[in-house]
């Protein structure tokens, strides 16, 4: 646990002390708004403890972290434009605090700043490349979101894929850069690869499940906003396949908008049929499932158990962050 | 003359061959219709010839002048987002074509295809780094374009700095990346830099110009726009600067949307004050000087005179875009 809080707390200073703001501020400022804001720092964190399982020095993975941290970002100020989302970690988000136009141009230097960073380590033509190769896939998963939007039908392996693109892909690319940077060859780096899958799709997998059975409170995140948006996740295409007829009909009415119910009631109706179902049991095994092939990954990792320990509990506290 | 055709022809037949469009085809067609519209192919000719200069083999110069063009391609589509641009290059633009939502993920996707392009080359580390540089230079250009256009008043130091960023940045910038895969040494790569600013700045005032005194059945584009949108051109800056108090008062009401007026009429009006002015003689000669630069910095190239024939003759090509 000390390693965690020690790299967290080395790589938060770090942060504080770049220079994000440059001339002309207009630019800038929107993209300092968005990486400094306060977050557990999930992409840096595995690279840096990635970097570290390999024995790796801090310093080499440092901005390769801040790169993958800003590029994460300079999704986020995109995608939140495409959703018309007004918050998010409760700030408001850029396109609403500044404005569309500035929004599209800040995420495009986000994403430049990015790719500035990753250059800076002694191995940026691997950064750069799974950099690049990572962003692309999280284009093709988000463009995959939006087609899901407008399609009566989606089926569970398409889903998946989707989610590896936009949310699993750059976990796992930032223990790859980490184990990169860190001198692993290329049997650990794929091994590492696939740990951050697994972690990935249970993330959100994860996330799935707690916009159904979660407490704003704790989340800082309205349950039920997948719901009431209409999103296809994992619990509502999991509830259609196991639902009998009539259920099927009743919750597909609900999410295509033709019923038009109050939001909390139809919250309310379609957790409760998710209970009935046993939908968040099913999606928990699936969860399970991914954990389990993330730590036989990490097992088939070259190195004895005992360097492996940080990793591990990190993941371990990501799976538990409903507890 | 034969060297410029055979490089068009050879770039041309080459990009055809790429694949553009891959899975999911939603996201990647838009890039595709963009970066294939038949063009000048301006900044891989840089590119190009630049590196032909210094003697470099043609296949190292294609993939980054195919990132050059593609990194281009992808501002332009999220320009005409935040411009409100429906028409370019007589096409719809992809906003119009497609949807905002589209045209802001596949210009990011046409920015990371850049980025994967500039890495194929024996020199990925320079090219990218280069590469990157000038897609933050074009943002901090296009964040002043913005911010122009809510100012009262804009001073031609500023425009000029603005239009260098914008524009003459990336065309340096194809240039040098010709000469880092050639082989060229820092000092003709900063030769050829500024070579490509020069042209880069004139090139861009020319098109001030010609927005004035062109016509439509040449270069495809309507006369005048700049004066319709208030955009505040080196013609109108230089303008003002010559202008009775009386005349620089009307202008300033004809350009803030005080004065109403029909386009056509508010386009004779504006032109023949910047006739009775002498303003297009005035930005031409700010043309040459810039043309006069970028020769002087293609002279310090240590090479024999022969040898930058076709620079040369291609940078000629550009300043007559008005014959």
């Amino acid at each position: 646990m000390e390693k965690i809080q020690q790299l967290k707390e080395r790589f938060d200073a770090f942060i504080k002390g770049v220079e994000f703001v440059k001339r002309p501020q207009g630019l800038y400022e929107p993209v300092a708004y968005t990486v400094l804001q306060k977050g557990k720092r999930l992409r840096p964190m595995l690279c840096l403890l990635a970097c570290d399982l390999f024995g790796g020095e801090y310093h080499e993975a440092e901005y390769p972290a801040l790169a993958l941290e800003t590029a994460h970002n300079s999704t986020l100020i995109h995608d939140d434009i495409m959703d018309q989302s007004p918050i998010r970690r409760g700030m408001e988000t850029v396109y609403k605090k500044w404005d569309t136009n500035q929004a599209i141009l800040s995420g495009d230097a986000a994403l430049g700043m990015a790719f500035d960073f990753a250059m800076r380590t002694h191995r940026p033509v691997e950064t750069l490349s799974l950099l690049t190769h990572a962003m692309l896939e999280i284009d093709e998963g988000q463009q995959m979101d939006m087609e899901f939007e407008t399609r009566k039908e989606v089926s569970i392996p398409e889903y998946l894929e989707m989610i590896r693109l936009k949310t699993a892909v750059l976990m796992a690319t930032s223990l790859q850069i980490g184990a990169v940077v860190a001198g692993a060859d290329d049997d650990d780096q794929r091994h590492l690869y696939d740990f951050g899958i697994g972690i990935g799709m249970a993330f959100q997998l994860q996330d799935d499940i707690l916009d159904c059975y979660s407490d704003v409170s704790v989340f800082g995140k309205v349950t039920g906003v997948d719901i009431v948006e209409n999103k296809k996740t994992l619990m509502y295409l999991k509830a259609l396949e196991l639902a009998s007829p009539e259920q099927k009909e009743r919750l597909m009415a609900l999410f295509s908008g033709e019923v038009s119910l109050h939001p909390q009631r139809k919250i309310d109706e379609v957790i409760a049929l998710y209970d009935d179902l046993g939908v968040k049991a099913e999606v928990e095994r699936l969860m399970a499932d991914y954990y389990r092939q993330a730590y036989a990954a990490l097992e088939a990792v070259k190195l004895p158990e005992e360097r492996k320990i940080h990793l591990r509990r990190y993941a371990e506290m990501l799976s538990g962050r409903n507890k």
